[in-house]
């Protein structure tokens, strides 16, 4: 189950400190998470190559944070009940539809250590897969009826497709500026985890403030988390993250990692230049990886992209100020550590 | 603008009575139109690939037959009115998100006339694309004030999924049989035709029974339509339908007039499933496009197919009975001749 994947995630770095409060997180809301991957595992199977095409990616499982987060929020109020549920499977279900049209968009290869949908089925089956799991995500909006929360869905799935466009208009090309990279990760990633703090804080009935300081919480846990996303993308380790390494390099993205390491090391532009026009399939050139791994750790970017995930997750903890002290703060407190220590 | 291609699209076979019905119905909606027009040239045009992407294809027009018939439906009520007006962009939008997919879907290569937007701009904005509008088309529904259509508007987008995911599985079979071949028909076409009337219904205030007899009329329209579209696909003009001919066959999608005309000439059936199965790139061989063109005609299947849509048209027809008489109700009957006629 999911909770367990979060301890999984963090296994390496991971000191007992963080297991412990983990463990306490995964206690906190394990019956609710039952609940909602029953729910998951029970969307309609019709079969059709469109269904299957979705099923091999959600059967794929995946860490359900966003749906922990609808569930954290939903228990500071009235608590993980069916309509909650509903919001929870909603942003999980317009997360999946979001990776199916990204690999479909990225030609991405491998999706949670597995080939990915669109190479077992094809594009047109997970084109359709996509858009087949955003109505069903956007019908649970409607069906919780919090009808007040379609718009701000709606608005996150513009800032997650506006985050795609940037991201597709500077494929291939080295100079992706600071402030584009952090309006890629605030569209791609961080709107949906507000969503989800917004979506539970809603169900569970807080007052505006509490909903407004839960959406921050959200927005700087999901930059950490993305930001960790990237690191790991060249620096972790592909048993744990499920990814092929360097795949932003292959399919030709700039990264803030990859930033630092160009202006730390100014002889890596023209090999990172050519990988990124190229986006060939083949591994990087031993060379190149050895280098570019080398500049990572001496000039000290690992340690400053970790140094600023921690920094955004204790942003995201100190929003929980305005929110009544007790069991579920301190579990939010808790998850706002996962992006900062996790490796897969 | 697009009521004048409505009496150009029918211009060969028109009659002068349809000339006339038709100048009768552009002359009742030709100011709701403009306004239509302005607000869908008005759709935000952010310069990223994406936007470029989607207003390739809405800069080419096309005939705006789903947000008239939203426009015809509420002018038997209160009118043409801002709401309306919303409803009719959100059901044009919804009509182009598929397109585009779609387009990606089957490597389609020329649509209204021109390289699809996959072609000009790639499948990765071009799927990105479809999601936008569909975004946007929903934000119209939530705007109108009708929350009530969302149900309906996500059905609609579910059975046009479910549609393509029938012709998906076929894809490159000859053995498609009538049953699926006309539930294809009613959740590509007819399905986004019922919806147009209902949503101009309601924003209409038409009380509840007419709304479900438009809702009729809209299902047996859109169905006329699509039949006289693959009829068209095979004996049409590739000049006036702005796609390449028999491009069913190329993309592997057999149709209602294939699958007669391999019922009346089974010497056909080796060639055309050859075709299905290999999906070339190359026009069809002429010895194979002559003999298929001699069977449509020969065999009756151009008369039948028209016979059919007319029938369709008919009932369309049939089911404006409930409504009082007058203007309105008239210019839906003409309109009703459109799939019949077209030649475009």
């Amino acid at each position: 189950m999911a909770v367990a994947r979060l301890n999984v995630v963090c296994r390496e770095r991971g000191t007992h400190e963080v297991a412990s409060r983990l463990g306490d997180l995964a206690e906190w809301i394990a019956d609710d998470m039952v609940g909602f991957e029953a729910e998951l595992s029970g969307l309609v199977r019709g079969g059709s190559v469109v269904h299957r095409s979705a099923h091999h990616l959600l059967d794929l499982g995946g860490k359900h944070l966003r749906p922990i987060c609808v569930a954290l929020a939903a228990k500071l109020g009235s608590g993980f009940g069916p309509v909650a549920r509903d919001l929870a499977m909603a942003v999980e279900l317009m997360h999946n539809a979001t990776l199916l049209h990204d690999d479909v968009i990225d030609v991405g290869e491998l999706r949670r250590g597995q080939p990915a949908a669109r190479l077992v089925y094809g594009n047109a089956a997970t084109v359709l897969a996509g858009d087949w799991l955003l109505v069903e995500a956007l019908k649970r909006i409607r069906r919780s009826g919090h009808q007040e929360l379609l718009a701000p869905a709606l608005d996150t799935l513009d800032e997650m497709i506006a985050a795609e466009a940037i991201q597709l208009e500077n494929r291939g090309r080295v100079n992706l500026n600071r402030k584009d990279y952090f309006r890629v990760v605030d569209g791609k990633t961080a709107a949906l985890f507000r969503l989800a703090m917004r979506a539970g804080a809603t169900a569970g009935g807080l007052p505006a403030k509490q909903v407004t300081a839960l959406e921050r919480y959200g927005t700087h846990f999901g930059a950490a988390f993305q930001l960790v996303d990237d690191l790991l993308d060249v620096a972790g380790d592909p048993r744990l993250t499920g990814k092929t390494a360097f795949s932003d390099l292959h399919e030709g993205r700039m990264t803030y990692p990859l930033l630092l390491a160009l202006q730390r090391d100014a002889s890596l532009q023209r090999w990172v230049a050519r990988l990124l026009r190229e986006r060939a399939d083949e591994p990087l050139p031993p060379r190149v990886r050895d280098r570019l791994q080398q500049t990572l750790r001496r000039t000290g970017i690992i340690h400053d992209c970790r140094a600023l995930a921690r920094r955004r997750a204790q942003d995201a903890i100190d929003c929980l100020a305005p929110l009544p002290a007790g069991p579920g703060r301190s579990v939010l407190a808790s998850l706002a550590a996962i992006p900062v220590e996790r490796e897969g």
